[in-house]
């Protein structure tokens, strides 16, 4: 891509001023109608250093209401960040809606130099170029605008303008060491950024390959594409207005991954599926024995565990957790209740909240309810539309498999209950005082909606239930039996990744 | 404090058995109260290493909801938090409204441990002291209950426990070199954590000593301690419900500080204060030149810089600050629009959004609006009660001491308009298709309200323009005029300091 990138490009004075002045007023007109259609938009720069990322920054903001932009400016990660997934930095700084985000460098900072300095192997690099395909695709289906540059200079004018940073007292600790090195390293990098820029130049999030050579043609390129590319994205958001809602495709497309077979929601045995007092607390004991010691060692060998809980209403998730949590180290866990999201987690996209709460290696989140959300409640109750909740299989699945290549266990419950059970929970809450707060009318409300959450569950099973992380059904007519249960699967599941010592990163 | 705890006090099993029953039922019923009273919790253990504040926190919490508290782990300050002020890392975890934090370790680490190890003088510990007794008062002032413990044990055992943790493969990593260290200099740390329970031990947020000598004993003692306390704030909340409104005693103490004189809003004589367009841009590039140069140089000094900007609607903030951002290194500075706060925010301390907010050292956060809102449409609206305002005089004055003290440039603006102006700018926006998004309902009832205002921002002038962070008056009726002016303001008193080279921290 980059040898196509014309590097003699000029212009004169007077064309640019022509040029410039008509983009300058339409790109300030801007702000308003983005803050009005709610876009959210990332506009992220790459290049050489001294390409001039900094200085065409300077200038695209100028246009701009202060208030409405941030502008990221991305180092290498710190010691925490590396605890986390590779994408988790580049997810918790994602603009909401309305608001634009200007990236000095990017998520591609990870395909690009830290490729070659954090010596990255190609299937691992290859692994992080398809996630940030994924990502941009994620981002642009909820409804994200990304445009992306690329400044691209002459191995030759790049040592010529760090000459020059460097002859000035002011600005040669701009300069650092590694800018010298990657200098002199050039071609080796100018191999990595081409391949990065082929492989992620998608439909989506096209690459803009940018001359950097020339001040006014840089700074023209960047505006005239900032400009058509909002004001097609605004144009389309309005046309889409205009058409109304249109019927969804209805084809669900989970993504390609080995799915296991799941038994129907309905064909699940509940009989027999309980423990007697002594019988639970002797295995409640020892399973719990088992696990404190185990949080110990993933704690040490620095394993990530995320387990999430779904299941009915009155289903015993707050006491099954309990039971969980009551064998960990409180310095190493955390349960995150996952309820109505906060306007700030609803002007972005919906897995946003999740990343945010990741635990770090060696740490365990428990989830009370999860992103499964966007296709149970927000399915139903009509929160998102049907692409929407289609489109979340796929989404989720990749969300996982970045959890799992990125080392952590993923342990995934389906509380059960019957109809019957449920009614007989809701009535002893709603008979005994202390217990009273915990049921509302919306439970009731959820209970009549019975049969549309077992169509929607048993899709959940049919398309999220991957090899590398499936879901396991707890029966939890009896509470003891339940809990033993999902502290049984989760003891095997640490042994298991104890024994065979898999660990990505 | 300490020579009061008595270390030789032990219990029996079986009274230990009978006494701990019916707390433990007692404890298992408390956070459906504390969640629908909305109280927020913390509770923090200090103590020497090896007391047992990871043994006794993991007992405490068996008795709560997991997803209704957090544990808050406390590590010495990384490279990032030495960046902000000192009590920034402790605002930003604090809890939400019906949430527990249970602490291990808390902002003393500041003036117990990190006092001798990062070598702290007498003065800037006496300074940290004062901060976290106002950071408590706020807290509790604000609807927090706040739980201190101290686990204190004597040298010889705490010795002989890291002994015990070291002779075991599976423990000996818990005990770190610094532990050691510590142990060794057991008198000094005496004298340090004694002088800070002595100095911290407030009415609002009084110290338990503890004994860690014995488990039984400490496990019953904190147990107890925060049965009682849980239960007597719930009754006080109750107790003043039922009560009903109170009326406010009136007193405003807006703490002990020099505050400067300042005229009356409507006394700001407007006339003659305006630019010809040639005056302007010439005087404008000048000023924002020297900005871009000042900028480069508080970055590389390291000088933190906060900007706030009050005044009428349709004053012209968002323009004039558009001309300052102009002129900054977009890596360097954030605007943060102040509007209606998010669940998030409502359910913490109001000064909570803006520690979030605040710059790195070497940056500049610029408010658009910000924590005046307290005593402003907080006050008009009834957004909170007449005590609450009027402590919040003082509240502020302590927030802003503490951004001085962090070496902070605060730097404060009012854009005064008169009504008739203000009326003319709203027809303008009314009248003009591509502002109208800009002018809603509220800003004409906002207008009815400005002699309310205007007996507000007369008091804010009053009890906060205090000689480290006073408020800068701007004739607004010319915007260009006020850009100018603001620009000039900055720019001087970033002069002034890095004339005077005066920095904290």
């Amino acid at each position: 891509m980059l040898e196509q990138v014309d590097l003699k490009k000029t212009i004169s004075k007077e064309e640019f001023k022509k040029e410039i002045k008509p983009l300058r007023e339409s790109l300030t007109e801007l702000d308003g109608p983005i803050k009005q259609a709610g876009l959210p938009v990332i506009i992220l720069f790459e290049g050489w250093g001294g390409a001039g990322k900094g200085r065409v920054i300077s200038r695209l903001i100028l246009n701009f209401d202060p208030r409405w932009f941030t502008v990221v400016n991305t180092q290498p990660p710190t010691a925490l960040e590396r605890r986390e997934p590779v994408m988790w930095r580049h997810w918790i700084t994602l603009p909401e809606a309305g608001q634009m985000s200007i990236m000095d460098r990017s998520w591609y900072q990870e395909v690009g130099t830290l490729r070659l300095e954090d010596k990255v192997d190609d299937l691992t690099n290859l692994r992080h170029m398809n996630e940030i395909n994924s990502f941009e695709r994620g981002l642009t289906d909820n409804g994200y605008l990304i445009i992306k540059f690329f400044l691209h200079i002459t191995q030759k004018e790049e040592k010529a303008r760090f000459d020059k940073l460097k002859s000035s007292k002011d600005t040669a600790w701009r300069v650092t060491p590694d800018d010298w090195c990657r200098l002199r390293q050039y071609d080796k990098y100018y191999n990595v950024f081409d391949e990065m820029l082929e492989y992620t130049d998608t439909p989506w999030a096209p690459w803009h390959a940018v001359s950097g050579m020339n001040d006014e043609v840089r700074t023209l390129d960047v505006f005239r594409i900032v400009n058509d590319t909002v004001h097609a994205a605004l144009r389309l958001r309005e046309e889409k207005k205009a058409a109304g809602p249109q019927a969804a495709s209805g084809i669900v497309q989970p993504g390609q991954y080995h799915f296991l077979a799941m038994p129907k929601l309905e064909d699940i045995d509940l009989s027999n599926k309980s423990l007697d007092e002594e019988d639970y607390k002797k295995k409640l004991k020892k399973e719990q024995e088992r696990l404190s010691e185990l949080h110990n060692r993933i704690y040490r060998k620095k394993v990530p565990v995320v387990i999430v809980y779904e299941g009915w209403d009155a289903a015993g998730k707050g006491g099954n957790i309990k039971r969980v949590s009551e064998a960990l180290d409180p310095r190493g866990y955390q349960v995150i209740p996952v309820a109505v999201p906060s306007r700030e987690e609803k002007n972005r996209h919906y897995l946003w909240r999740f990343w945010r709460n990741l635990p770090l290696d060696g740490h365990i989140a428990i989830f009370d309810r999860s992103w499964y959300g966007r296709v149970m409640v927000e399915r139903i109750e009509g929160f998102c539309t049907a692409e929407d909740w289609q489109r979340a299989y796929q989404e989720i699945n990749e969300f996982e498999r970045q959890l799992c290549d990125w080392g952590a266990i993923v342990i995934k419950f389906w509380l059960q209950i019957d109809k019957d059970e449920q009614l007989r929970r809701f009535q002893d809450r709603k008979n005994t005082p202390s217990k009273q707060w915990k049921i509302t009318d919306e439970d009731w409300r959820n209970r009549e909606k019975w049969p549309q959450y077992e169509t929607a569950v048993n899709d959940m099973f049919q398309y999220t239930s991957t090899d590398f992380a499936p879901w396991h059904i707890i029966e939890a007519n009896d509470k003891k039996y339940a809990r033993v249960k999902t502290l049984k699967i989760i003891n095997q599941l640490i042994e298991k990744r104890l024994r065979e010592g898999k660990h990505h990163r």
